[in-house]
């Protein structure tokens, strides 16, 4: 696989546009509606927050990747559409109404996204004009727009592409991802768009899509609130004119890898461009009796305030790192414990080593750095990747008022 | 029952001390040694973390409790003889054992505890200096160097005691406590010690001190990293001279209140002077299935970091507020949701009230404030305690360099 140019628009028969509605501000030219959309017939796939309260958009959304075809994805920005109860279904489906008949597709194959401010009814008389000129303005280069259309408080717009030679020719994947956003008041929220000309069945599509983003979307932590509005879609147009990717082949593997990497690509980034980030931390665990165990212990590290505190603070401080581990609810032998902060062997065997502060520090020192752990010789290990808990992160969400 | 002077020395045939041993820092003259001790037999009973890597000196504990007679409490600041192995094993019986010869008691019946710096040796030659002066230094007016000895980066000592009559006569309770401590490197530890005059076995303190302490200390959140080392303990000595408190009595229920009272307050107060912590917010659940189900969405909004952050900034943020409530795990009908700050309710059946954003801005301005819940007519009801993110909670943990 090699990275292309061109974002959801590299693979064959993608078009995208951002535009400006006025949603995220009635006075600012800023970008606010995204649509993506493919010339012909499409599977989608996605996968949602798990939030009780999700966003009415995300139910029909829902909807829409049940029933597996999609041929455009909506997004706007500004607006989350959350807790807005039977007026905030019907202002979801009337914004996919208004993209279907644009594109004269099926409503039941138009997905809708919103992210923003919550309890606010969607002001639809923009979100309509946000369709119209949308769609006005779909084309070949739209990638870099729509990225920047679903920005909240990111920092910069997130696009990327890999191209992979499969046996019978190659297939593209572009995406878009945005995350840990924020207008006041309102939540970090996570989207990843994904495209691709390879040819899948949604439940093939769907499938492979649940299993990339566990391993990468999943994995990442900035500051562990889950929003009403997180989604990871993904739309396969089969434009390559290739034949369907089958399950156990060499493609399917190549196609997994592809994907895979590329979540990973845009997941690691969302945590690179996190709120007040100035670190981006690898915690690797390994040695835990399976997977599940491996990513609790991980993850404990990973959303620890003390740990992320330290982080921030450049302080070697492996104590923190131990205490989030003892208290994940996950059993180890305390005494098969092996930290490392890089090459650094901070405990060995459940006792601190002799290390070198000052080495310990200088791996800290670093914008990005691993945190390696072992807990036995089992066969479970994850790697989860977070940021640092920094003033900025507090000033951010604080200091900002609605 | 009514408040009274004395912290845990109120109660009759206690006594306790607080001395300087050099553990916090070789030339400081901070106290970093506590004894309490009763002039008689006792029982004991304590709760202890569920961290996995417990330090030694809780283990230790631990047996004292099951065996259920404790005639004294020692616990160091300074050091958490936590992650020290077989070392620390001995270090904390080594301790335990200087206590038991200097006061003429049962090595079985000597508790000690340990706070500060992790996966360092207990520098035994102070400790059991420290051993020594404070024996020397018990009197009937220690609580409150005690409070002081057990103290790291609190802002105040905490002691506290209550007088309570019983049918045949009158019984007290006091309390020392400490919470959110710090010397890097290090994690947040907390220890509530009390003590009585009422006579208790040591089944029913048990009993009664896990209920209270599941209705207090075990609904607080400064930064949700449960250390190794938290404990607390309460040693009932009978010295009022009234015969023991059985169950199903009312002298049970009065004490139980007194109990819960002092716990309480105790754990409050870890709450108000947690690190950087410019707000007291008491979470108000009800009308869930269940307590446990209460519990949860109360702590869920309790922990969440963009919730505490919208504390700090007071910013009547009640989409996170509702957002950290839906992921709690818990199952709920989101169109019987309420939601208030103080009297001023923001969310109705789920959606957002016509409330004036002034009035709630002015509640959240507040230095105390209670966010009121509703998510049915379940009888699960619970209240917790929580502080705000504050720019000081960051430099506390992550500027101040070990």
């Amino acid at each position: 696989m090699k990275p292309i140019a061109g974002g959801v628009c590299a693979p064959e028969g993608f078009q995208a546009a951002g535009v400006s509605a006025g949603i995220k501000h009635p006075d600012s030219d800023k970008k606010d509606c995204a649509l993506l959309c493919s010339d012909r017939d499409a599977a989608i796939a996605g996968t949602f927050t798990t939030n009780l309260l999700k966003a009415p958009p995300i139910a029909w959304t829902e909807g829409v990747c049940i029933r597996g075809r999609g041929r455009a994805i909506f997004a706007n920005s500004g607006n989350a559409n959350a807790c807005t109860g039977g007026q905030g279904v019907r202002d979801a489906q009337e914004t996919a109404e208004a993209v279907a008949r644009g594109l004269d597709v099926p409503i039941t194959e138009v997905a809708v996204l919103s992210t923003g401010v919550i309890g606010v009814f969607l002001p639809m008389e923009r979100v309509l004009h946000g369709v119209r000129d949308s769609i006005a303005a779909l084309g070949a280069n739209g990638s870099p727009d729509a990225a920047l259309a679903i920005m909240t408080t990111d920092t910069e717009p997130k696009e990327a592409a890999l191209e992979i030679p499969l046996s019978q020719g190659t297939v593209r994947i572009g995406a878009i991802a945005k995350g840990s956003g924020m207008i006041a008041p309102n939540m970090a929220t996570m989207f990843g768009l994904f495209t691709t000309d390879a040819a899948l069945e949604p439940e093939l599509l769907h499938a492979l899509l649940l299993e990339c983003v566990e391993n990468s979307f999943n994995c990442i932590c900035v500051d562990n609130d889950m929003s009403t509005s997180d989604a990871v879609l993904c739309m396969a147009n089969g434009a390559a004119g290739l034949q369907p990717i089958e399950t156990g082949t060499a493609d399917y593997d190549l196609f997994k890898a592809g994907l895979l990497a590329l979540c990973t690509q845009m997941a690691q980034w969302l945590v690179r461009d996190g709120e007040g980030a100035t670190k981006f931390v690898e915690i690797q665990v390994r040695g835990a009796e399976n997977r599940d165990d491996a990513k609790t212990l991980a993850r404990s590290i990973a959303v620890s305030q003390l740990c992320k505190t330290a982080f921030h603070g450049e302080d070697p401080n492996w104590g923190r790192i131990a205490c989030a581990l003892g208290y994940a609810g996950v059993s180890f032998d305390i005494n098969r414990l092996q930290i490392a902060l890089d090459d650094v062997e901070v405990v060995h065997d459940g006792l601190p080593t002799e290390y070198s502060e000052a080495a310990a520090a200088s791996v800290m020192q670093q914008p990005a750095f691993t945190i390696e752990v072992s807990v036995g010789d089992g066969p479970g290990a994850c790697a989860f990747w977070t940021s640092d808990l920094s003033h900025d992160y507090v000033s951010i969400n604080a200091d900002y008022r609605s």
